[in-house]
């Protein structure tokens, strides 16, 4: 295995301070050199993190775009810039060049910890794997969507979102950040395994699939006139069918789910996404056979 | 009981959602005008509402000062402007003159329902004591702060605070909302009560008396350096002693409680209130014998 630095990103989005804190507790000498990997830990939006809010000018994990050549964007938005720079510097053409990057944040919606990803590669996978085998974590696949991309990892050749909720916004809870310490722990770990070959590998990977986003009802000037039901609110992961209840308006009228498909909701009321106009984004189960090229693939990197 | 017209504000936070949403799915023809009282219901700060923010300028909620005269302050700050307009339109000389002001609040605390006061005013103590006989519900006595002031309900002859939580700032959740809904609907039964001399007067009053507030431990910097202590998140009004832990910093070293008296803490970890370096109040509990005299008070307002 040729890793030889990963990188730990926190606050990618400024108000989600949980992982930076975890991030601060264990970010000590030992720490940071371990059979052989170099860790290179960073505030992904620190000028956001001062002023307590998601970004300053545009959504940073939607600022690496390989199509926008990010040496021609400079100067135009603060993230632009700053996505540059952690190109260059951590990139894996960059002065510390990091195999691997692992962008931890926080929701506001029930996810639990889990894990986001952004597409098939193997490597991811293979890390994603290990993951869930440890822990059982959900896996939300968030692929082909193309509102939204140029998210941080996918400037890296490897890289995972961790997503632990629900925490609120600039709020510190010991728990959620317990739970940063151990999937960073784990991580670590299991890569030390697979270095040596001590991993025992998962027959399979359980992936829930990005179909689409819904936004919430809205009145005739465009606000927001629909809540997430009660019966819908906290139920991240969980199934729903054809009639169940997703809103509930202002006049106590109840909207309900119309495909024939089974979905399983995620992000469920991620105060975050109100702009974007998600109330909450549709995914599919899907099961993948465990393929033990992803290894030789992660193994190369 | 002269009592003509009550306001009812929510937003005065632009982030704190639930109570608009509460308002919104309440105000309708039919609770306008109950018993010969109307009921006037307004957004307190709609810009920052808009925003999702808690304030453009300055707190609102700290900008009904009467020693400013809020005549000679237009201009300089939004929320003074905004106070000023409030008071013009709704204060007891003002065009709709309201005798009661009930400001509906939520905190990221773990408060519950709970009522906040900001004095001992007979009138709020009538209503205070109505309220908490009909659901038990915690009294914060917040009084005697002189690091904090210019509170909204001051600046009408009665009003009183209703603080529900925890909920993350612009984040529905219709459990919150419907909390409100029943205090809201309980407010109006128990005046209509008062008015017709059907209401079972309380015997006491319970409430908890601010005695002064902590920020968190900093490092050298300014930065803090402690999160709530694991045991004490969540545990507002719960009693501690000497002894008890407070927080816990980066390097695991616990701060704990070292004063001699009991103490009930209250706003642990209020997201809002970290830039006004306050982590936790610190209250002390207190019996107050119900005055039949503060009844003949609210009568005559």
């Amino acid at each position: 295995m040729t890793v030889q630095r990963i990188l730990i990103v926190s606050g990618t989005h400024g108000n989600e301070i949980n992982p930076i804190w975890a991030v601060k507790q264990f970010n000590r000498e030992e720490n940071n050199f371990k059979n052989g990997i170099k860790y290179e830990y960073i505030i992904g939006n620190p000028i956001a993190y001062e002023k307590g809010s998601r970004y300053i000018d545009v959504d940073l994990n939607r600022s690496f775009k390989k199509s926008q050549n990010y040496y021609q964007h400079k100067n135009s938005f603060y993230e632009i810039d700053r996505a540059n720079y952690l190109v260059d510097q951590f990139g894996i053409n960059g002065s510390k060049p990091c195999q691997i990057a692992i962008d931890l944040h926080t929701t506001t919606s029930n996810m639990g910890t889990s894990i986001v990803m952004y597409g098939r590669r193997p490597e991811d996978l293979c890390l994603a794997a290990l993951l869930q085998n440890k822990f059982g974590l959900p896996i939300y696949l968030h692929e082909k969507d193309k509102a939204q991309t140029g998210f941080l990892v996918e400037a890296w050749p490897c890289g995972l979102v961790i997503e632990i909720g629900s925490v609120a916004q600039n709020f510190y809870d010991p728990k959620i950040i317990d739970r940063f310490l151990i999937v960073i722990s784990t991580l670590r770990e299991e890569i030390d395994k697979l270095k040596n070959n001590l991993v025992e590998l998962p027959k399979e990977l359980v992936v829930h699939v990005h179909q689409g986003s819904i936004d919430y009802p809205r009145d005739d000037k465009g606000d927001i006139d629909g809540l997430i039901h009660p019966e819908r609110i906290n139920q991240d992961w969980k199934m729903i069918k054809k009639g169940d209840p997703l809103f509930l308006d202002s006049n106590g009228i109840i909207y309900k789910y119309d495909g024939d498909q089974l979905i399983w909701p995620v992000f469920i009321g991620e105060v975050a996404y109100k702009e974007k106009k998600i109330a909450m984004s549709y995914t599919k189960k899907e099961v993948i056979c465990f393929n033990k090229q992803w290894v030789q693939e992660f193994e190369s990197l």
